[in-house]
């Protein structure tokens, strides 16, 4: 073998002698890297031949702890002197993980990190006895970090310890690994174009590994346990008016035509419940063209799911024993069942924002019963949100910055409570600041001594004041924003509690926020609505006399009083999951996209179709018999970071994509001629 | 609520009265459909309301006869005369599948299809007592077909079977459906836009069950038996330089750059086994903008995986349990293991194709020992196929046609063997038409009675002879074209016998078909050589020498001798999977890609790095000290076809595409405005 290997090699020494002088050239203004010169000239001679030599592996490292056969022998040898047992021989494969030590001519010690994949310990210590004249094999000594081997060997106890230790019998490099690949060991430290030596590292082999499991259990407790059937949605899917940007795909065959990749596979599902599929559910790829805010992908996995002759309470009950069985299984953690309720307002008025973080319970309260603001109509709600740091000399937390196009009236204001004095002066000064108009005639000081006496507020504690919407579409809210902003300061997202609760009764509509604004709030036009989820979604039963009174004469509903049958999951403050029930009736829903979303092309008047409907397939569906029906999407990847404890969905994703977009291993988005281009007719349009 | 919903609709029964006849209008010129008026006026107002009086279901229609309660109710009514015990209510949730008979005055039959989640029956009969008069409820007797409806009821055992019945106490009527969506059974006689309703069909909702079981038994087999993780890899992938077309998406961000759909995750999987990825699987969407041939979609899923540290034999190990347990689980059916093996070249000389169909046993012989053909040097081969009809009266099948552009030389002669001239007259004009030479210098007759006895020829055969490739690139040969229109002809693909065979060995490189070729064979240009499967396939250790030689001496290789570690997995004559062991060393990749493939920009000097090389992170990769590794892909909607009985893929995909690559159902690909398409910084292209 070694002489055929010599002869395919022969021709091409010149390349093969400066290759790892190049690579570390290629790489050279990036990083760090041994500037050794290799031996190449008989290297790939010797090594590619090698290469191939693989014997398949007795046991993973984790399962040689676990083989009765070595565990006899290795507590029958440690217990008589005489060895008198043959040694179990085991062939290992993995990756020389740290390099060798060399403690004598003869005997060279390394850790062997073996290929992970089963629970249990991932290195193990090599022993060799041998020397650079011994002709039988490869010396674990002149092996760099990183090369992958094929280990032949024994087990023996690792002196003084329980650990094991392979007296090899042979190591057979399997590649000869460039000194890049073993000069960081910390993920964080590799440039993202080599995500494949990132992906080497513990961190990142758990979190993928985890993600496979933690989608194993979803699939097996909807179609194993719940009836569900896995179906595949089109990827390749037609652009929608709904929602956030998308990427187009060039159609070839059909000139001047375009699919979308779609954003989630909401019209399909509808369309297989339409289709008398019962119960479906798929971990879907989406994507989104947006602008990649802090942890978004431009592609990302959704638990997709969507159950016919159902209603919202029906899939929260199939949800929650996922996630619990998710908790118990992956994470060894009971959730308290059932997951707490709160209503969208619940949500608002005592956390201020829609997706709370219940791992504290810090709330916010409401002074209307004292007093409201009147210094603009729609923000009435008078609140503060009270801080005890835990000791005299604790850090106070900060204000949380307004959005800049706010700065003054929708930032809080903030008081300790030093001293008698200032246990009325905080009020006085909200008074000032958001011209308060108190509902009893007592003076300040007895209503800030009332505030103080019922909500427990103390010398030395924080106060934070702001004011708020009646039905907040202002999400978060200044106190909202705050009280996050104490959570973290304080350390919460340190802690590794689960909080999961179920927002319900939102909003059907939100107002569009208005663009130019003088007052310091944000303003709404309530006139010009948009779907607060997505266009499909049920109001609840209990707004429907609103919305027909809307349409009978003619005018914009309320949004500050219809409420949708959605409900979102939220997890420590970041929102898994989110659902609703279904407009099954064709008509309810031509009207609400028709008259209340206003979206062009929908005929009210099925006698008229508009042949631009964006949505006609979806309501001729619902007009062939379609059942009751109701869903939900979790986001995969937000899930398995909560689970795995990652900071972001990049750890938890293999080929995650940068802020812009791109992908640094393969690089793409890549130029293609404008050949390519014209077979899908399009030309490049000049930038200006 | 019932007032509630007359409320909602009161102004809008303009619309309400005319919905009907215009959806019938609608869809009025490309089908039959009822012409009757409905009754409108007050359609909405009543049936609306009923939309959500939505009970859970107890049972579904099979659960019925698991239920013990029911059981002993049933055996007890009908075991004794008194009825004393109390009839079990149950809920059910399902469709009307029959328009109800109304047998009197009182009494309604019909038909309820339960939603199809389970196995057993999925339908059962109704009957309600009531009439027109009553105002206790929704009448049976008005429901149209495919009305979705809630039945609350009693079990009662239908008389004179063992079936179950239901006495009908209440049944609501959860939408109203147009008449279209009962006025066809079966799902071709539906256009292709009406997919929701081909799918209600207990045909397709049983193919997309099974398909979701048999990706559930896939999974379990890779991840939970084998140790395989999942792991996601991007769909924006990079424009490649291999294979089939691929479709482009626009980067907004990244003005002038595109990404494209992959056309299989190959490379990413690669990258993950050098980041340490042990064993990686996934079910994969892939995408090919070929123009569609018979059964081919431009989007359609793959069963991929790859394991490090390993080879050939043990992915085809891996594979094969995994085929032998998705039988066994789904079909019932034990296949023979192991899997049969097959070369390339004994496919090609025995069935004359690569995906041989080995339901029947019919073989090509090869007469190399009696003559050599000598009209074409290259297609020297001799070779029969002998067709024994069944009977004197049996059909005898035709020639199948050669390719249009080889109409002469490339169909094979055909004989019938009526007696003892034409036992020798068909070699006559075989030596006539292929220039034979012979080995023997006996008379022709003589030769040919050896040929008949040493094969069994005799009486009543039908000989059909033609010539071959010593190793053969025309796939398939016309005897092996020959030997598929005879298995058909005599209906092969009617049984239900599985063979599936492994075929290895082959080319590892195929010449370019020549264009302007007029001698009557298919002539290839062995200077010009394409990766018969992809360019990152090992070849053969013993096809070293050879390329070794042709780089040494800057010539092509002889691409009849070079094999590669390819293996198919082929099944009744579909090829259902197909993978290899990898190149893992980086140097032969480069050569290989550079001076065989002769792909422009890779250099094999790496100290000459070219920034154009598309492959650049693949051979760095391998640089970092990537073990050996080897893989597979299964086609999943073959399999998936094949394990239900589909004559095509599309009968178990839920939304496929048709031939022109559009989506009737939601109408994709569609127009975008040009604003829409600057946003991508690309302008239509005028096609003058």
């Amino acid at each position: 073998m070694r002489s055929l290997f010599s002869a395919v090699f022969s021709s091409v020494k010149i390349l093969a002698c400066r290759q790892s002088q190049v690579i570390c050239r290629r790489f050279g203004g990036v990083r760090r890297y041994s500037s050794e010169s290799s031996t190449s000239e008989t290297r790939l001679d010797s090594a590619v031949a090698e290469r191939f030599k693989l014997k398949r592996a007795t046991h993973s490292v984790a399962q040689l702890y676990k083989d009765p056969n070595i565990s006899s022998f290795i507590s029958s040898s440690s217990s008589s002197s005489s060895t008198s047992s043959t040694p179990p021989k085991v062939v290992l494969h993995g990756w020389i993980d740290a390099a060798p030590r060399k403690l004598s001519k003869k005997l060279t010690f390394a850790i062997l990190r073996g290929v992970q994949f089963d629970e249990g310990p991932q290195t193990i210590q090599l022993v060799q006895f041998g020397k650079e004249g011994d002709q039988t094999g490869a010396l674990l000594s002149k092996m760099k970090q990183e090369t992958p081997v094929c280990v032949e060997g024994t087990v023996a106890r690792h002196e003084g310890t329980n650990e094991y230790e392979v007296k090899v019998i042979s190591v057979t490099p399997l590649n000869h690994p460039h000194d890049l690949a073993s000069q960081v060991r910390d993920a964080k430290e590799w440039d993202a174009k080599d995500r494949y030596l990132q992906l080497r590292t513990p961190q990142l082999q758990h979190a993928l590994a985890t993600r496979s499991k933690i989608a194993m259990s979803i699939r097996d407790q909807f179609i194993r346990q719940d009836n569900f059937i896995e179906v595949e949605t089109p990827l390749l899917f037609k652009s929608t008016p709904e929602g956030a940007r998308e990427f187009l795909v060039p159609s070839r065959a059909n000139e001047g035509k375009f699919y979308a990749l779609p954003q989630s596979p909401q019209q399909y599902k509808q369309l297989l419940i339409a289709g008398g599929v019962h119960r479906y559910f798929q971990i879907a790829k989406c994507f989104r063209d947006e602008d990649l805010r802090s942890d978004r992908q431009p592609e990302f996995t959704q638990v997709d799911l969507e159950m016919g002759f159902a209603g919202a309470e029906d899939v929260m009950d199939v949800v929650e024993r996922c996630i619990i069985r998710l908790w118990r299984e992956v994470k060894d953690i009971d959730l308290t069942a059932p997951i707490p309720r709160l209503t969208y307002l619940e949500a608002m008025s005592k956390y201020g924002i829609d997706k709370p973080d219940l791992r504290d319970a810090m709330q916010i309260i409401d002074l209307s019963k004292f007093a409201i603001a009147t210094n603009h109509q729609d923000y009435s709600v008078f609140e503060i949100l009270v801080y005890r740091p835990p000791a005299a000399d604790s850090p106070i937390p900060t204000i949380a910055p307004a959005p800049e196009a706010y700065p003054t009236l929708r930032t809080p204001l903030m008081f300790t409570i030093t001293d008698t004095n200032s246990a009325t002066e905080w009020l006085q000064q909200c008074v000032q600041k958001f011209n308060l108009v108190f509902k009893s005639q007592s003076e300040l000081g007895v209503i800030a001594q009332e505030i103080a006496f019922e909500n427990d507020i103390r010398q030395g504690d924080i106060i934070y004041a702001c004011t708020r919407q009646t039905m907040p579409f202002e999400n978060p809210t200044p106190l909202g924003r705050q009280r996050l902003h104490v959570l973290y300061e304080t350390g919460i997202h340190h802690s590794d509690t689960y909080s999961p609760v179920w927002i319900v009764d939102f909003p059907l509509f939100t107002p569009v926020e208005k663009s130019d604004v003088v007052s310091g709030h944000i303003e709404f036009d309530y006139d010009n609505l948009t779907a607060t989820h997505h266009p499909f979604t049920m109001p609840a039963l209990s707004s429907l006399p609103e919305i027909t009174a809307a349409i009978e004469h003619d005018r914009q509903v309320d949004a500050r009083v219809v409420i949708g049958q959605h409900y979102d999951l939220v997890l420590n403050g970041v929102e898994v999951g989110g659902g609703s029930a279904r407009i099954h009736d064709s008509l309810l829903q031509r009207l609400i996209l028709a008259k209340l979303l206003r979206i062009p092309n929908i005929s009210t008047d099925p006698q008229i179709p508009d042949p631009l409907n964006p949505f006609a397939h979806l309501l001729t569906a619902l007009e062939m018999g379609c059942p009751p029906h109701a869903g939900l999407a979790l986001g995969f990847d937000r899930l398995c970071a909560i689970i795995v404890g990652a900071d972001s969905i990049r750890d938890v994703i293999a080929f995650p994509k940068t802020q812009s977009g791109a992908d640094p291993v393969v690089g793409s988005p890549s130029e293609v001629t404008d050949a390519a281009l014209a077979v899908y007719h399009l030309n490049r349009r000049s930038s200006k």
